[in-house]
């Protein structure tokens, strides 16, 4: 945990930003996974991590905007519990760390809200993302299901948004800790494993093996494959042939639950083939491109474009394209090849904040989301300002489906070169991650830099 | 999965069993951890595995007991969610595979659900164990949360419950290939790695990376603790000090999600001493006695009440206790040391079917759950017959609460010699679990022997 003052000055700032009302933060309980005995490992609400700092089930803030006041709602361990589960911190030491004045039983959480209703006081919560959450809140509240989800709060989630989105020093810090510590070893190792012959699986084993062995967890179930143009991509059940590109998405949460997310992508062979490389430096060449356009004041969205513009650009030459680049990136022609938006919004969730809507977290009334495919998957358009941590997450994928299908309808047809295309259908996917902050003048990424330009990755991968 | 007959054979029992009506097996979904785009790995509903075989979400079986026919509801992936995920089988193979000769979207199941209500007919289905499928349930049947788990299914529960306790050869091979080919190296590994100096979350991630390396995952969250007295222990925070024991409960799941959950205990120094030795071996003389004893026709209660006993004459030679060994047994003086039970059901689930009710599985007219503190915690007492798999799981714990409690209430002060207690109170705990099979005359143990005998041991710790 922080230390209480944090947690005190977050919920200070909470109720200075809010008008009236009470505010309502359920932590996470656990979730069954093929009976109520046998739970998913526990992840805390990233919010109530936020506001409170406690990491165990069972427990809910509560923040009085008119009175000042925060409280725990939750229920001691029972001798007989503790004989089960050994040490256990008491709820007044998770008070005490948390900078909460009082705490009561669960159970007069229920009554408490009833008053507040019958008070007709505004009961500020965010919308649930799980099922549990919604049924709680629909018996609390003494709503439908539907009701529960209508009646969020927009303001808490507009206060929450600025908020959360401004990371401080020691925000930072715990995200480049872990970097440094943690996430960098799981791609040197996967650097390390990427011979032919080896199965994914077990690159994905040993990578999840160094975060747990820090007695971190998984920030996102990664991604480990060799098919790097199917985006969304669990499965690890091939073995690495010669030839082929590995993709490793991936990150450890640190141990307060800040994510990392980071992408690299390996030959499976010693080095890169030259169609690889010339691939894989235009996909460097967009990222460099947006980190260097980054800073306070730019949209992320204008970032966008121009990583889209180094894409055409590149492909022009390569003899895949042709045309007017801007033209082309504005009507989303280059999202054959680059699909998806080049960045979210990262801290204690990987997309963070995702829960209260994307569009409350990466659009406002000056960025509004595009509408033309691929464009429109960018997660983040709002204007940059200090503080915030982004992914910066360029990619080139040549996605069979895809193309077929844009081939078959003639999209941009005069543009794209379909019959050159045929070249890379068997050639997969390149994207590059790193987590960076946005600076009083620029942008910094974050953590030592990860093996990134194609000498340094074929010289790691020298025997 | 397993052959079409298999599922087709597994519905048609269920058909013949119950009267008449509908089962409706709704799959699981994902669930979100932090938001819902960031979910936990999926895991299948057991019983959804067990009659259909799919590991998938967004499924939903039917079975027809007037008809004799079964039927899937779900969608197809669109061309458009193909481009992200690549490959992906369509309900028409899912359907052959599992022997369904008809599916349908997913949205007329809510009509069909509708005009079956409107004809009066039964809809059989299980209470549910997660939020999203209770909140599912009350939307298709109109009924709220509270009338969901009154009106699930007792009839169809009972069936499920003689049909999936009794393991087929297909069942057992999948269980004992997972414990000879995953389950058996997390334990030698554990072992070797148990030396000073260590951490238990290295350990910890060396057993999951085994596992996940053969494309397996854990059954459970795997205990990896110098504190085996603490029984419900998740904390991975230690460091293995000499004099030391290990406790390691864990199994991985076969590829078709059958669980295994073995149990070992290695001390972190090279050799046992004698104290532990001594506890350790009346450990495995209760499992040892166990074993001996089962077979069909005995109850599994009358083999925890004889474990229980054999601990008994083992702590009196010991000079812990003294007294009348059945009459301590019956009225649990025991359960100082050994508070839980023998075992449990094991098969898709670690404890198997524990969603429908352990009164259910472990219980019937013949034999009841017994009151008394610790052996009332006996999760199975019911006759044994062939083709049972249970784990046989005794231990021996000196947990300081607990005694500490005992001994101020003079709990069993005649028999108890609290006074020479007080040379183990840093003991920790022993627990050896097997799992086990009945046969037609007695029972085996799944899988190669995992090392067990103090010899074994400490012959695999020699350097």
């Amino acid at each position: 945990m922080f230390s209480k003052e944090k947690y005190l000055n977050r919920r200070k700032y909470l109720i200075e930003q809010l008008p009236s009302g009470i505010v309502l933060l359920p932590g996470n309980e656990r979730v069954p996974m093929n009976y109520a005995g046998n739970a998913y490992p526990f992840r805390q609400d990233s919010h109530f991590l936020y506001y409170f700092g406690i990491d165990m089930p069972g427990l809910t803030g509560v923040i009085d905007v008119d009175s000042g006041e925060s409280y725990l709602f939750g229920d001691e361990v029972t001798l007989d519990e503790l004989i089960w589960v050994g040490e256990y911190p008491s709820l007044a030491e998770m008070s005490e760390k948390s900078g909460v004045s009082k705490f009561f039983p669960k159970m007069r959480l229920e009554n408490y809200l009833a008053t507040a209703l019958q008070l007709k006081r505004t009961i500020h919560y965010l919308p649930p993302y799980r099922a549990d959450r919604l049924l709680q809140l629909s018996q609390w509240l003494s709503f439908t299901p539907a009701e529960v989800k209508e009646h969020a709060s927009d303001e808490l989630i507009s206060v929450i948004v600025n908020q959360r989105s401004v990371k401080d020093a020691d925000e930072l810090n715990e995200i480049e800790l872990t970097i440094n510590q943690v996430t960098s070893e799981m791609f040197l190792t996967a650097l390390r494993m990427s011979e032919p012959g080896i199965k994914e699986s077990e690159i994905v084993a040993a990578i999840e093996h160094i975060a747990k062995a820090h007695g971190c967890r998984q920030s996102f179930i990664p991604i480990c494959s060799v098919n790097g143009h199917y985006l969304h991509n669990e499965s690890y059940a091939n073995i690495l042939r010669e030839g082929q590109l590995l993709l490793v998405d991936a990150g450890s949460e640190s141990k307060m639950h800040y994510a990392t997310d980071l992408t690299r992508v390996f030959p499976v062979a010693k080095t890169f083939t030259t169609q690889q490389a010339e691939i894989y430096q235009l996909v460097l060449d967009m990222q460099m491109a947006a980190l260097q356009m980054m800073k306070p004041g730019i949209t992320y969205f204008s970032v966008h474009m121009h990583a889209c513009k180094v894409l055409v650009e590149g492909l022009k030459s390569l003899g895949l394209m042709n045309g007017d680049t801007d033209e082309l990136v504005e009507q989303g022609a280059h999202a054959l090849f680059f699909p998806h938006g080049l960045g979210h919004l990262m801290g204690l969730d990987v997309h963070d904040m995702e829960d209260l809507g994307e569009q409350n977290t990466g659009y406002d009334d000056e960025v509004s989301r595009s509408t033309v495919f691929g464009t429109r998957y960018l997660r983040y358009g709002k204007k940059l300002k200090e503080g915030l941590v982004l992914t910066v997450e360029p990619g080139i994928y040549f996605i069979p489906l895809l193309i077929q299908q844009w081939k078959k309808e003639e999209k941009f047809k005069q543009y794209i070169h379909y019959e050159q295309i045929e070249r890379y259908l068997n050639f997969g996917g390149i994207r590059i991650e790193d987590d960076v902050v946005i600076t009083n003048s620029g942008c910094r990424i974050l953590g030592n830099p990860v093996p990134k330009t194609i000498a340094e990755i074929e010289l790691l991968k020298m025997p």
